[in-house]
């Protein structure tokens, strides 16, 4: 399945498309670069003439945590859960701001949002399943989800991470990667 | 040099604290997650009794990508540099959102941003030094600031890092580290 | 006419869910509390594949104030109307708002805001209309414009209902409640 | 403790008013109304002349819920507590926004917020306190935190609330007053 | 082709209102300011019952900048681009911002910004086209989109119009109007 | 009285900066478009080592209007005042948000703001005053005010100044202007 269409290649004179004629200034010498046109000024992708449709994204990534860190997770997790579930909520809110937070992202109407966070003996893995039925791709979504996620538990364990002097000499985000693409027709 | 007091363990009952008994509350049983107070609630960190301090702190990290896509922000970069200066101009958007992207931030005020995006045959790596004069550090800015430069270099070049199935299997984001963390007394 | 389908208790397997497995994941043992998944954790509703359709909430509630902040409302109405014009656009803000406030809500396209503030003897009554073409409902978003436009209607009139020790003795925000919730297939 | 000077009546033509003129020009006639100036326009107070301050504003209000919601929130607090992290943390991220949600007021640096939920037998009472070291008071954010978590919740047990009918009966927002307002100088 | 049904003069009573009766409320006697019903209360256009439509608007200004600082913009241009990449950031930012910024404004699917900076002796012209296909058209996301793309040209070139005096003798935004506006049914 | 330091020219090795290498950095080869750093990349301006300082900027710029919606407003102030109270609104907001807004701005302490609309035969003038102690200037607040008040204007009036094609043949935003700069040491 091919997501070239998503990134306006098929947008230019395409009868479906309302205003062609803008659609056609967007896309000129944009195989490469889609946001940039043909002078390298940025430019959003023209997505006017493409169709609604069913869209899947997901993206994964991990942040490495000293084991006491992990270990205080697991207990608060156990108790309460505060640390994931201030974690979850601050994805779920990257996801809905992608449109502002990545400059040339569309807003899209986001149906669904599914969030992971796999505690692990030395790590956190946050995975973000995203849908949507707009007329672009999400998974920018997903990753703007796992990353600020993944940012948020660092910030909820920041005392509990630091050295003597408050640097984080272990703490890392890792491996952020899109694992999974997926579109329908409606 | 210790950042423990930016995270609260000696705001309660600290002469300067303003309002002591709410820093006694922010503070009790929260040496080990500082957001969390003794019945595991998430809370903000008590500022309040802190002073304003100069305080910088540096992230980094990197996206992995394709040598055809390097080449091709290569030469935009040396032509016009619109995706490098996009990310960059998303990096410090993100740096001045992370109160509000990070649910348990408090609003500081960013006295500078520097951001730095090197080009090397395989990735890019971004740099974002963060200053504030502020009562409480600013590492979680230098990391929206590095996480959102990344992922806005990834929305960049969507189209020239996805394969024909409109799947990343090379790009990933890696290595996100705060690399340095300071303060002085005003 | 129920809405229980609006919270999704319908969406699992249902023929026109575009990425059935994922509705699954998101509705099973959600009977009760839909933001929350059997595990606990907190979710978005899955909406992708429920139908657009027209729904309408209209949300009341009141705020108490001193007889002397009425008439100086009262006159100020007459003469110029800006408190209520304040808390009519800050209600019309919160509406369109209610995505970002309410961590767990979707995004919905509003159709139509609707505010009326009835000035009476010893209070102010806030009624808020919201509709909307999307796919859940819009209580959230009519409670949402009630709160903050009784919230924008007290910052009006801080100084005149404060009393000699700044306190607030007399004013009150009250009974604010769903009073219609209605929709309609396209 | 008079709050009076907080809505600037002693603003004008004070020696520490930085800019008077406009002090003056902001205060006029402003005794009654303090957003709306002589000619009845909304206008913001100038607070340029007011020392920073450590100031404390506590808000309480609570929603009326069914005893079989009631129930079901006491289990999942004790086994998750997420419907209440989710209130806490909306209450959080309200409080800093009350900036751009209330019209008029000024943006003040929050150093310090502390939400309780206390669940009842047939209710839910929320308290949330706020403290600044800014120019003005901290009552809206607190009121913001509260009405805020308090729609929170009623978004988290939608669901469970609904009648067949897809209505509310039962559920309110109720006796939303600042509890407590007090001001020290720095 | 007449816009005028765009401001609602056609929806009431119209068969394909979804719910009319709102429908009627928010038109009766706005026929001239079509955000003021019948009691001159702030409200937004019903828009429920319009079908999407293909809309387009173009709107254009000019900031007039001394040579000396155009010459510095042209030479970075070649070179970077960096002032006009930033404005033109900050012009597509501000169209998907519309809907806050202006108060009555709904938000509406954005789906093409084109932004155009062209560099004159004595001046810089803006020229940003929108395309929606939404209920309701897109010209003041063209207005917002050059107001503020000018705002950031004068942001980015402060240090180099500043007098002596630290004023802007010569710096003025001028002739910002709508050229163009088209839409046709989908 | 030179602004000139406003934009860092001071503040490379000076004593009260605080990191001064960062300072450094910041302001290289910046003498002409201080927001570019030697190598021409987009950066925020250091003012980590400027003190707080009184400071007030005025802008001031116009909307030309059909007599026949000059008539419409003006009828509407006297009675209700709605399009004025709106824009104004608009206005103040829009001050808040500049440091969003615009790119590369600083989030300042907006201590005042004053805002004039002049109804004129053919036109509105807008004048917003603006007022910071904080460590950079305000005019750019001023301006965004400005732009935002008028183009708020404008869409209030939408349907009164469209001709039959929907057109806005007569309708323009003109002369927008930084009137007054100042700033004083605290």
């Amino acid at each position: 399945m091919s997501d070239g269409p998503e990134d306006g290649a098929d947008t230019d004179g395409s009868p479906e498309d309302p205003l062609d004629e803008v659609g056609a200034t967007a896309v000129e010498g944009s195989e490469e670069l889609t946001h940039t046109d043909d002078e390298g000024d940025v430019q959003m992708v023209d997505v006017g003439g493409k169709p609604d449709t069913a869209r899947r994204a997901v993206a994964r990534g991990e942040i490495g945590l000293q084991p006491s860190t992990i270990e205080a997770i697991r207990n608060d997790q156990v108790e309460k859960g505060d640390v994931l579930a201030t974690a979850r909520i601050g994805a779920i809110q990257a996801v809905k701001h992608t449109w502002e937070t990545i400059p040339m992202c569309h807003q899209i109407p986001i149906t669904n949002v599914d969030c992971e966070f796999d505690v692990r003996e030395d790590r956190v893995v946050a995975t973000v399943a995203v849908e949507t039925t707009g007329k672009t791709g999400c998974e920018m979504e997903a990753l703007e989800g796992v990353t600020t996620g993944l940012n948020v538990v660092w910030d909820m364990v920041k005392a509990a991470e630091k050295d003597a002097d408050g640097q984080y000499p272990d703490t890392a985000i890792r491996d952020v990667r899109v694992v999974e693409k997926r579109k329908r027709e409606l």
